[in-house]
């Protein structure tokens, strides 16, 4: 949802077709070849609605299953890893680079071995971040407890004197205040949500596929679980309530 | 893993059958309809390998599923619930219960209606408590984190004088220390995984359908997803590491 309103900001005409795996979530644990089938299963139920691109707006879903669905479909794929690598990379004087991620994402050694094979001679540092996904579902966003668990998390990188973070999962933009406010000043910050979004808007582009500007772009959401949660949680994620919620059926 | 913990203990002869649903943790978000689902191909899933019992060693799928599953099949099927209620009003005195659960156990009312209906003029307390499953399974048992997120669900229940404090989800057994620490020393702990193996046994004994004493009994373990993290959360659970994990495939 985060990346949802990332596109809206950026490509208000483009109408968006959204698809939470709501029953099966979270991904992030599970293992690579659970989550191949899975993203499988997902980019199917979107084919079938014909669209004309697909964002994988999940970090651990990109990190295992888009080079196979890529190569399975013809229309443009983006994930959200190039875009945030791009973004880290852009200025030249990035040295020490710190990720967190989920387990799966930071185990899959994706942003490591991205990162490496653009630039020469950078420190990376991956942190599994596994607590943050539920704390920022429970908009625990700046409670005592979640700034324990961050610290927990930063303190290993902040030693090794990070230049870089980057949120390489699409919960963490939402944690963006109480980072800034317990990292050191100079360490930048890199979302995959904004950077996912200026990905797709290039590849529309060269694609020559945009939407013809003043169509206002609607958003349809389809969830394999429906729970009051996604909704209080949709409307934070969005800044205003998505409108009716489908049931999707995936798999079989 | 701490009913399994218990039962082996207490039935040392039983061959156990273990399910997990890992592809498709945690149920404690998700909605009635979708667990229902989900519990139904878990019991097809231990009915075609010929069980003589089940025990649903989950508060969730047992709020929403237990009473469908029963209906269905003539073998018994044991819940987590009321072998918790039976053992929270063994105590004659009790009068002020809090709960703590996931977020469906406790908005299910489940709890609170089997207690209220066994006993009158019960004072009832429910705490969704959805940060302690993620904490546990991070094995984060005594960090500071924990003690917060801990106080911040029991400083409300405290206030309201609880004399008993049940323990209404699987995982949070391995909290028991912690717990104690934090809560006065006269609150009662009833922890659901003891008290449903008592619960099985009883049930197996009514119905002549214990093992011969003198077998040593089994532990066969299928999972959804197979992925490291069960292998380590398992062993501590269990304080000895499981056999050979088969991958189960439920629906269709």
């Amino acid at each position: 949802m985060t990346v949802v309103r990332a596109v809206q900001e950026l490509l208000p005409a483009e109408d968006i077709l959204y698809l939470g795996d709501t029953a099966r979530l979270p991904y992030g644990s599970k293992s690579p070849e659970t989550i191949r089938q899975f993203a499988g299963e997902d980019a199917r139920f979107l084919m079938a609605r014909g669209v004309k691109a697909i964002v994988m707006a999940c970090n651990t879903a990109t990190a295992h299953a888009l080079p196979c669905l890529q190569a399975q479909y013809p229309l443009p794929i983006i994930g959200v890893i190039e875009a945030g690598v791009d973004a880290a990379l852009a200025n030249p004087h990035v040295e020490r680079i710190g990720i967190i991620a989920t387990r799966g994402t930071i185990r899959s050694h994706v942003y490591q071995h991205a990162l490496a094979l653009r630039r020469t001679g950078l420190i990376i540092h991956g942190q599994a971040a596994p607590l943050l996904v539920p704390l920022v579902e429970e908009n625990w966003l700046d409670h005592p407890a979640t700034k324990l668990v961050l610290k927990t998390y930063l303190d290993p990188l902040v030693e090794k004197g990070i230049d870089t973070l980057m949120l390489a999962c699409t919960h963490y933009p939402l944690l963006i205040p109480v980072l800034r406010e317990l990292l050191p000043a100079d360490v930048r910050l890199v979302d995959s949500a904004t950077t996912c979004a200026e990905h797709l808007k290039k590849e529309l582009l060269r694609l020559d596929l945009l939407a013809a500007a003043g169509h206002e772009g609607t958003l349809e959401v389809h969830l394999t679980d429906l729970s009051e949660e996604f909704e209080i949680l949709a409307g934070r994620f969005l800044k205003k309530s998505p409108g009716r919620i489908h049931r999707a059926s995936l798999g079989g």
